[in-house]
């Protein structure tokens, strides 16, 4: 019985745990992430700073912690296809499921660069994400080159190209919500393929 | 003698007004806007709160004149060509200029998007500016598209194609500086072009 209190108790903890992050996303992305502070985030969970700093000692940490979830849940998307490499349109294809995700996550889109500028340790997680993914479609543009899905272009060309369509898609969402609030992905689906299909072997 | 001393006056007062702006604008690329606050920027400046707020009343008011003036910039830019459009080509070289400008007002690029969420009237500013210059580049893509210069493409592609470079060329600083501090306008050239090349016309 002692042992099932302590489980509990542990996973009352884990719960409270989530539940920061959680209310701290929807602030984060409704209000923007520089107008939130921990005591809102407490205020709106009705509990007290002192049991929101037991778990997260500063608003950073939970930025921190929320963006980890961001990649995590990122890193699934693209790695979730096993072992049959998607083609260029099937990856276009998956854009829908992206903008989901980066929709859940806006705050991330929007206030990303400016928040790794100001904390060390989010840049250095914000940059090893960036480089995963970037490595992880580059490796995939270069087997559709070698499969000749992609007309011949040589590596400069083609690390440009997929750094510009990965800049496009982490992007668009954020300037669209900042335009009209329009965040259909279709548009961000043109926007990637007016970039990618002038380079597909026809 | 009395009008001379208002206009120095007038001068002085110009001059403390444009000072305040230099040293905000030094601080928020240095250092992120948002840890930035109107007592640093007095006390770069060894001048007293209540002086600073004679100008600027708060710190957005900083933010907005000073985007007001890299808009400002950026238009000259686009509209400094004279009568002669400029091909395709001429407007890729004048990248290095557009690099050099964002470059000076590195918090724009970096924090602009999280910034114009938190104040809606940066907000109305930066949609403003930004479907401005969407408009000249796509009036300029149209005329490419009549006289040739471009692959005949319909109009849905001809403004996706417009809205991933501007995307592309007002980003790609604030990520090279993220990852590596790279500021090359080389490789902003190299995005810009990836996506641009296979529309030209042979």
């Amino acid at each position: 019985m002692a042992e099932e209190g302590v489980r509990t108790a542990d996973k009352r903890r884990g719960r409270t745990g989530a539940r920061i992050l959680d209310a701290a996303l929807e602030l984060f992305n409704r209000d923007g992430t520089g107008r939130v502070t921990t005591n809102h985030i407490a205020a709106h969970l009705r509990i007290s700073p002192g049991n929101l700093y037991y778990w997260y000692p500063d608003k950073q940490a939970i930025v921190r912690a929320l963006w980890a979830r961001y990649a995590a849940q990122q890193a699934a998307l693209w790695e979730g296809a096993g072992d049959d490499l998607p083609t260029p349109r099937e990856m276009v294809g998956r854009l829908g499921a992206l903008t989901d995700l980066t929709h859940e996550y806006l705050f991330v889109a929007r206030d990303g660069l400016a928040l790794a500028h100001e904390d060390p340790q989010l840049r250095a997680l914000v940059v090893a994400s960036r480089e995963r993914t970037l490595g992880i479609v580059g490796a995939l543009a270069r087997t559709w080159r070698a499969d000749g899905l992609l007309r011949p272009v040589d590596d400069a060309r083609l690390d440009a190209l997929v750094a510009a369509l990965w800049t496009l898609t982490e992007t668009w969402l954020a300037y669209a919500v900042l335009h009209d609030g329009a965040t259909d992905p279709a548009h961000g689906e043109a926007l990637v393929l007016a970039v990618l299909e002038p380079y597909l072997a026809a």
